[in-house]
């Protein structure tokens, strides 16, 4: 999984999966997952860094791969990138370390597709 | 370990190998574990979707697909599971997701046994 | 906080106040609430029963009170609303007891409403 | 300890309480909470509100009011704190909203000091 | 609730109502709670420091009051529950600094009883 | 992962990428943990059963074994590793028990190394 292609595979299916479903309240879900990350008063950006750390603190790597996506598709730079990794692991602690390694690794992945 | 065989496999070893530690705390917790479940004021079936949901909160994998497990031989529908999904989901938020996606796979793995 | 009329009045007073900011994903994620908790596939009581199990399992006392609230309206006895916290302590750990006292103080409240 | 004023002076207090322990892994842990906030490849706002968003989904009424009081004082409005709130109440679920209760009547008290 | 005095009273009571209520699952849990930290293997002050910190890293101010309460009996000084904190704050991060500061709160009223 | 050797290198060479990335917040972390652990008021061995039990509540398995193998490094016992899994797990619930059997099969192949 932790190339972004078999990545986004993954996630493509299965979203399709689960939607095929067709629950009111997932639809719903998902559905707001787009709308609340589109620009605002707070710039998209800034929602792309903000849903990176929440998800290095939650420690959920698919999150984390998931916004380093988007955060990659948007310009950032790997320094910005460690400087939301950095307040990340300060809030959370040193039990995030190892999603931060997964982070670091991915990132790479990123740069090398 | 997706697949029920692989799952229940591992955990049936692991589970003798633990209990064969004989630590007398973890005997018991193990035993509870039975009990919690059984049929009582609440009913069985009641008693695994809140296991089930629980796990999803708590975004334990494994815990999710020993439910399921147990859902899937109680008979319950995938419209059902999937309410059950939904609430769990609202709860935990969109951190619960990939969580989600890889329960949805785990009951098909279990529809095609 | 932990009678049910200071409760629930600061509850709505803080939701009112909350809508009124006219936060679109905010009022959606309200809105989800009702619809997630209604009757379907899975009946009102068991769906409360699994709201009220993962707020003690995620240690959240509000969302304890206001689940316990919900199965008191729906004539849940004590033995049932305690099998649901049994699974919840076992489910979540020594950890939630604390919140097992204030959710067993809170249902007497409710008694003596 | 909901006004900014009680908040700060038992924080100030506690705080000081703590170094004067003379521990010195929590006295560093304590500057780095400072430096992981200062002004770097990614701007004082945008690390307060990741703070925010964090504080948040982790469920730290405490931590939310520090950063609420933060971005309250770096000019932030309420259109944009909402936002914030917004997405770390979808990232972190309904269990969020007793929190997000508490954060908008304590941003409320930072307008009325 | 900040007192050892309220807090026992409280802790006290409450655990009377929930053992009265005779759920079995629950009785149990509470009998390993006294059977898991008596000496064994690991000797009883060492096991009172692994509640403690596990209390922290969790952040369950209750969970922490209890095993400060212990660690007091047992004679342990305020520089030992210092490093136990200092760790605790580390592994789970700037997010238990609320809780450190509740912690050495009770610990001196601890030594002012 | 679950060999110590594979275990072991993936984590030195992300540390190294990481650290290489010269985030000086990330760098103080690391350089804490060192510190943390070292001997003081408490002595080493109560130290890495401390982050053992922290490890194993907040369910990072990654950090599991990183504590399992200096736990077993300082010649502790296979019966003391035990009684560290037992309090945890009943402080933690049920919840821990996937991480449990990860952690008591990371045990033997430190013993089979």
């Amino acid at each position: 999984m932790n190339t972004p292609e078999e990545f986004n595979e993954y996630r493509s299916r299965m979203n399709e999966k689960i939607l095929g479903q067709d629950n009111k309240v997932i639809k719903r879900i998902f559905n707001l997952d787009t709308n609340a990350y589109a620009s605002g008063k707070v710039d998209v950006q800034t929602k792309e860094m903000i849903g990176l750390a929440c998800s290095m603190v939650l420690r959920c790597d698919d999150c984390v791969r998931y916004h380093l996506g988007k955060c990659h598709e948007l310009g950032m730079s790997r320094e910005q990138v460690f400087e939301v990794f950095s307040i990340a692991t300060l809030i959370g602690g040193t039990i995030v370390i190892p999603h931060l390694r997964r982070a670091a690794e991915y990132w790479d992945n990123l740069d090398n597709q």
